[in-house]
């Protein structure tokens, strides 16, 4: 029952400063830091679409099986990456579920402990939250607000001709298991954007082909990708290998392949290249970080890509998108 | 699709002073008005459960058939009537919606339109949101995000034995239709919070009985209902008399059915008094209001019911739960 699961959950969140009316109210009430501006996203995660539990009783092979401790850390992975591309401190979020009627409470209980690990990680507060069962499979809504000083704030339509694209890490291949165990850069945006100028910024979270297209279109711009110097993941190639998801190249996969999480930069050449040739352990101790400059935004509003040997081609802005009539 | 859907729906959210990133970045940025706290709240709805369409295919009598329209109003009024049982003034909403595949954009639409109009009544912004597609059937989650000085914020913690228990309007039967057109008390919330002292607030949204019972459990308090001053909605009397939902007589329909959407106050005496004597229309113009007094809050932690003859005894907390194992 509702009660008896909250009855369960509520002891488990520490009391907050951040929190001047902690859950179990109508709402949350969150102390405002001074003179920052809050910032709010959302991601709705929903079974066999964005995961599937081993029970789960067909046998096709995407999404990859999940536990409901994955699936809570990661609800709130991509939220708190959302936060990230945009340099803002994650401060709390509230979770709604609708849950199983058979076998919620053991769902939910798995769920929240992941939730409540993957908050403490990023020093984040569960402010608030919904509760429902129904005959549906488990779907879960998380929102997280951050705080950002309004001249902190990195937005997508901002790029200017001449930044150099940035991305935080290699790509592609996340389908077989990171997209699981999700490192949002809240930590790595924070210091980046204390010690470099970024024009503007997003999160990797449908690919780096449609997610830069979309960073292009919000600043009228354009991007010149040097397909050589995007990083591809380990996972990418080892993908291409298993010749499933409809056989593509490695380089196919970082372009194109959703949920690795990274940063997509737009820096300024000085900048883009300070930052990329630092140390970035001496930025974020033990971060995973790995910049590399993979292109440059341009003025004429097209995509294109760049081969070694300087051709160039219309890049298409593939990725993951919902299909629905 | 999705990118298709989002080029309708985006124009249609007006530029907005309050947002100082709008919709379409990664996340959404608010100014936060000086001093305030921010207030956040979280509910979501699911077919079936909350609503079911004309068009579904079971025939069950409950929950009654709903447009998307409806839904989407719906959705957004209950987050609303949250914010009012804080005394909050509404800012924002974030909504994530899991759309059908098929039909899922006519859904979402009618969805939106209904979102957007009730978002105008209460001069709050859509701020931003998440569309995904599946094949389940339709679930929309809804965080809104209010504003309230620390000293004007209610709370459900702060009851005071001998405060007066007021309720805003006739309860019961909402099922007739009500639960589809919710007047969240946004607008009575703020007038009654500027003009009056109120110790601790709740919506009743499960129903007064066990709403009475959260506000009473939150404070550390006791109360007695008294059940003839309990005000009965007409469709109360009318949902008694189809005797459907396992026969309830008028009385247990006010206290036990959900979805009314009226506040519970705690009010010392003077100011209860001075609230429920005094014309609503002269505090808020049109208002629909019709504050009653129906009981008092006791230092005994037990809710009681009083019959006109003085009797007391145990009220039962009953209303809407959700059930799961």
């Amino acid at each position: 029952m509702e009660n008896q699961f909250l009855r369960w959950l509520l002891p488990q969140i520490k009391r907050e400063h951040r929190l001047e009316v902690p859950p179990g109210d109508d709402a949350a009430v969150l102390r405002a830091p001074g003179g920052k501006r809050t910032v709010v996203t959302t991601d709705l995660l929903t079974e066999f679409i964005d995961f599937r539990f081993s029970s789960s009783k067909d046998d096709q092979e995407f999404p990859p099986t999940a536990t409901a401790y994955q699936v809570g850390r990661k609800a709130i992975a991509v939220n708190l990456s959302d936060l990230a591309a945009m340099a803002a401190t994650p401060e709390a979020v509230v979770v709604s579920v609708a849950l199983p009627r058979q076998n919620g409470r053991t769902i939910a209980d798995e769920l929240f402990k992941g939730i409540i690990e993957e908050l403490e990680a990023f020093n984040t507060t569960l402010a608030g939250g919904d509760t429902n069962a129904w005959d549906g499979p488990l779907v879960i809504s998380v929102t997280a607000i951050g705080s950002v000083s309004p001249w902190d704030c990195w937005r997508r339509n901002t790029a200017e001709p001449g930044d150099l694209l940035v991305v935080t890490g290699p790509l592609g291949g996340s389908l077989l298991g990171r997209h699981l165990n999700v490192t949002p850069r809240c930590h790595e945006a924070l210091a980046i954007a204390s010690k470099f100028q970024v024009h503007a910024a997003i999160d990797i979270s449908d690919g780096l082909a449609i997610d830069c297209s979309r960073l292009m279109s919000a600043s009228q711009t354009g991007a010149i990708i040097d397909i050589e110097s995007v990083p591809i993941h380990t996972d990418a190639v080892s993908l291409s290998e298993l010749k499933c998801n409809s056989s593509l190249t490695p380089i196919q996969h970082a372009l194109q392949d959703g949920e690795d999480f990274e940063l997509l930069l737009a820096i300024p050449p000085d900048d883009a290249h300070a930052f990329v040739g630092g140390d970035p352990q001496k930025l974020v101790p033990q971060t995973t970080m790995q910049p590399r400059i993979v292109g440059a935004v341009t003025e004429k509003i097209e995509l294109l890509g760049r081969t070694a040997d300087g051709q160039t081609q219309p890049l298409e802005p593939k990725g993951f998108e919902h299909a629905f009539t």
